[in-house]
């Protein structure tokens, strides 16, 4: 274990202002949440548009120039996509310096149901990363990034699934590194809060239920294709059961009051 | 029925160019899944900020002037948060004519693993908005969106909570309402695919699994409060019921082959 977790200094970017004290600046905790994530929402300014676009993309934290960095480390975002989209053409024109650009992610753990609705709220986790886009050029990061994608679909993927790539498959796809410049993570966990008035009010107590709804992603049995050969190797059944009941105990512990 | 359903019009912001038969410009499927969402992620440029900023928020879609209008009918998306946020002081600023916005939500719908990890997907669901974000002034019109916003909830739930909101309530609620200019759906649904040439490849047949892993979000049993004295209601216990299910019956009759 390392002496320190190492955090994203604060700054007007990326403070957690309102409820502070649910901000978390910690690397660890923001790249594990991201790569928990199976959609990213990309935001950037696509020039000639009249909107700034945010679109959902796959993505994961890694480092390529030290493949052995643990989450805690700094770390590169890769995305992936087509290599004609917009998100690429505008990477594309960003040169060197890459393009602005912000990232989050947003996990539903519960429905808060307190006595005003004011008090209502969501369990949940959430990042937002800024960061520089430049289009990667690198056949071998590229391939790196693409086989880091792959394996957080599930674990080992990669290597399970047909290798190489073809020519026609790199030419494609394209993949975009960010380099973070801040980040930070905001969640909310626990049990229902009400004001004292609200509390101290018979009728109230007496007529409104109040209490947490956890809610939890659940990753069904595999159901094989027509083609498909194999039992379900444990690979994949192991990891989409282990990855169910993580998502339950979290939603069901962290609905309780403290 | 309508004789015929709206369309948001299809132009170089909206348009789905990859995988154009996966989009969908229908006003009723994109209202649906925003409403649909418990978070939108909602990107917008903030003056000073050197990255456009995409915060995760909560709304929904609503007509303050038509209140009966459908889901299949042009819509405002109303978003609440706190009034002294950076998207709120950004919507202050943005006049009458608003500040433009893109909104967008994903839902995963399951893991397609296929033979070549490049026809590896996800089965998803996702919503891109654009549009000009005002703040409410209006308090009926404020009093509208957060009863539409906390019904999306649970419905019903802003009846069924202490009402009225006091005033130190409404005056740290802040509510944009972004009119809409352009929208657009696209999925995923169905089984996996592969390339003739994989499909051939008896090596691969006999060694790579390939399937869909349905994914769905469940709502748990409701827990009740320490100062809770009333049994579940059934507005609460039968609408989290049906959502799993509806949710588990989506995943499982989409991951099928077609």
């Amino acid at each position: 274990m390392p002496r320190y977790e190492l955090e994203y200094p604060k700054d007007a970017t990326n403070l957690v202002k309102r409820d502070g004290d649910r901000g978390v600046y910690s690397l660890r905790r923001i790249h594990e949440l991201v790569n928990a994530s199976h959609f990213l929402h990309v935001s950037l300014n696509i020039p000639g548009l009249p909107f700034p676009a945010c679109l959902p993309m796959i993505g994961q934290m890694g480092s390529f120039e030290r493949p052995s960095a643990d989450l805690g480390d700094p770390l590169d975002l890769y995305i992936h996509g087509y290599a004609t989209s917009r998100l690429f053409r505008t990477g594309r024109e960003g040169g060197t310096e890459g393009v602005p650009v912000c990232v989050s992610t947003t996990h539903l753990d519960g429905l808060v149901l307190s006595l005003s609705a004011f008090n209502s709220s969501y369990n949940y986790r959430s990042v937002v990363l800024f960061g520089h886009a430049t289009i990667v050029e690198d056949p071998e990061e590229k391939l790196f990034a693409l086989e880091l994608i792959t394996n957080s679909v599930v674990p080992g993927r990669w290597k399970q699934s047909r290798q190489p790539p073809t020519n026609a498959e790199l030419q494609s796809t394209g993949v975009l590194r960010v380099r973070i410049a801040s980040g930070s993570l905001k969640y909310r966990t626990g049990g229902v809060e009400d004001d004292k008035h609200d509390l101290e009010n018979e009728d109230e107590l007496n007529s409104i239920w109040t209490g947490v709804v956890p809610v939890h992603q659940v990753f069904g049995d595999a159901l094989p294709s027509s083609y498909n050969r194999l039992e379900t190797p444990a690979y994949i059944s192991e990891y989409t059961r282990e990855l169910t009941t993580g998502n339950e105990t979290y939603a069901q512990t962290n609905a309780k009051e403290i």
